[in-house]
């Protein structure tokens, strides 16, 4: 007999962000790589005061085993937060507490996903969402996508003729990695489609709150009058990462499915940390916390929008994300962005190439920039270097090809 | 188009014991059917130092996203513990943090299975392990047991006429639902047939360190030359289960395709948890917190068994436990469990009935019971009560066939 593993096992790689992070723990390196939020802005002390509160007053209960659901109260903040923000009519009985957005995304796979099953996604999507999925063996027909979101008659024409398409897959809010937002007008466009063809919908909302400018939009989840969407949230970015929490919100023939895959996948989310961000939710003030990052980010894009627009050539295009963490670049056609990382890591600067957002086609020309985990000052020194590193990139390139 | 789960879906169905949980909140009920550590000796006081401790010195680092492989100290003191209480010589590097065991047997489903490959159990076996597999629609083969453990010749056999068993999974210490210990003979002889055949096993030890009487025995992973065990562990029976802390440990050619699932799964588990963890590791003597629970629940078994062999009638069997958290009641032939538990509820008292246990054939007349989360007063009365409906299932059973 010999070892043989899943088949998936064959599909997945290390993540080449995680591999890059390896790499960027050096000091001097400027890491425009990673998906950071700011630890500077992290509630530390009021922690402290929701760990002892919540020991005090629940006791053992707190550190007992908990439902699969999560804890009552908790659930109700979200569903009430969701109102709130972002328009969405759900109740608490409709929200699981998962271990982290990533989580969501891994019990939404495996939900629904039979190997080559099809997932649709945004042309480029999120790298751990691409992971996720595939580790049940999808494959994924990239939708085109512009400025507004997912191009609808694109939509239209490949649900009309693609077999097996078991969801779609959006970030519509300062999406990861382009930063782009999907407009009103396409957010409805998209609503009445799947509504038509009848396709769950995945609608990943980990930076919404995260706005910068102009005015939050509804989620794609309140326009969803046959529980066809399945909405993902976590706390990751408005509160911190590390106590991994995040949440489903799916009407009740998907509710119910979510929360027996999830019992044989960890039991319940930690029942402590649960308790923790409920308390924190009683006794603080998560608006004026959220106020504070987003005010430190914003300096932070403005800095990096800035030093790209004096320092990269002018046929570097980018983004200018109205929230969120990050920022997308294109490199001038035949420019390869791997090739370029490889020039800035001399330079003590690193950042993701587009590639990995793709999960088919080779797009070598893009890269993903981060902004949200470094003061300005660093942002603008790292850029700088970058800017260097493009121009000299394209006098090899000048050298090499006499073009 | 109409929305399609994944097949998987179609084989999983509520756990009875989450179903009987929610019967059983009502305080009148003796609810023996849980597998609930019992809170009064989770170290809570402790645990108020410890976050506090843990935020003053990591600050925002204990609040930020981690490293999949989990918190390093944490690891190797995982490792360390593992050599001093069950000789297993493992390194930190073999250690993977993982959000429970629940998660540690997820990721061992979703690294190994394909659809109808065939998991090898002890029979009866883990209710959770047989969801977690199941949800890769795995099938089982039940491998005949007794009092010291898998039997050999039955192993051997079924090794040699199954096609695609992907690995063993066994629980050698004080197994859930029997009670049962695996001889060290036994251990030896299954350590040389899985070498033999090289198929992989995993190694579920939960209740190891709660040993009432006896001397600790070495896990099978102390034996395993060849790299094929993967040993489960976790902090919820010894420290507590809500923050969801446990491990696997397996060597390098499974660690690193763990460490590739788990980081699709859920990128790491909470960073701040494990730092706790770690410093109570550090601050305080875990192996006397682990004696004071030893000596409440040989406490409570000793009442169990001592009630159990007053009141039930003599045709009634029952396993002595050395350690852990259960015992199980074998009724006599042609007695349904299930029937029994309908009886019990209107008495106020609650077991799970053995059938859950068994993945594949019916067996009726078995019951698991759980002493550790009551104290013997409590217990004496629930089996009292059991006791009494017995009795009156037995008369019923008579009139009902003139038996």
């Amino acid at each position: 007999m010999a070892v043989k593993f899943a088949a998936r096992v064959g599909l997945l790689k290390a993540s080449e962000i995680r591999e890059i992070l390896k790499v960027t723990v050096r000091p001097e390196i400027v890491s425009f790589a990673g998906g950071l939020p700011a630890p500077e802005v992290f509630p530390i002390e009021e922690l402290k005061q929701v760990a002892v509160r919540v020991l005090d007053e629940a006791g053992g209960q707190a550190l007992q085993y908990s439902t699969t659901e999560g804890f009552e109260p908790l659930r109700r903040q979200v569903a009430a937060r969701m109102a709130a923000r972002f328009a969405v009519d759900v109740g608490y009985e409709d929200v699981l507490i998962t271990s982290g957005s990533q989580q969501a995304l891994d019990l939404t796979g495996k939900l629904f996903l039979d190997a080559g099953d099809v997932v649709l996604c945004e042309s480029p999507t999120y790298l751990a969402a691409i992971s996720a999925f595939r580790a049940y063996q999808a494959r994924f027909v990239e939708v085109p996508t512009d400025d507004d979101g997912m191009i609808i008659e694109e939509l239209a024409r490949i649900l009309g003729t693609t077999e097996r398409v078991k969801f779609i897959y959006v970030i519509p809010d300062f999406q990861n990695p382009t930063g782009r937002t999907w407009s009103l007008q396409r957010r409805r466009q998209f609503a009445a489609l799947v509504q038509e063809y009848e396709v769950p919908v995945v609608e990943d909302n980990p930076y919404g709150e995260l706005r910068f400018a102009g005015e939050t939009l509804p989620a794609i989840k309140s326009f969803d009058s046959k529980g066809l969407v399945v909405y993902v949230g976590t706390f990751s970015k408005i509160f911190c990462p590390g106590l991994r929490i995040g949440w489903v919100a799916a009407a009740a023939n998907f509710f119910e499915k979510f929360v027996l895959i999830k019992q044989g996948t960890d039991l319940h989310t930690s029942s402590l940390s649960q308790r923790e961000i409920a308390k924190f939710l009683e006794l603080y003030d998560l608006d004026a916390h959220v106020a504070k990052i987003v005010a430190v980010y914003r300096r932070r894009r403005d800095a990096m929008m800035a030093a790209m627009d004096a320092m990269f050539p002018a046929a570097v295009r980018h983004t200018c994300p109205e929230g969120g963490l990050f920022t997308w670049v294109e490199l001038p056609a035949g420019y390869k962005a791997v090739e370029l990382l490889r020039d800035c890591l001399k330079r003590d600067v690193a950042f993701v190439p587009g590639d990995a957002f793709f999960p088919n086609g080779r797009v070598e020309n893009t890269l993903r920039l981060n902004y949200s985990n470094m003061p300005e000052e660093r942002i603008r020194e790292g850029i700088g270097r970058m800017a260097a590193a493009i121009k000299e990139y394209r006098r090899t390139e000048k050298e090499r090809y006499g073009v």
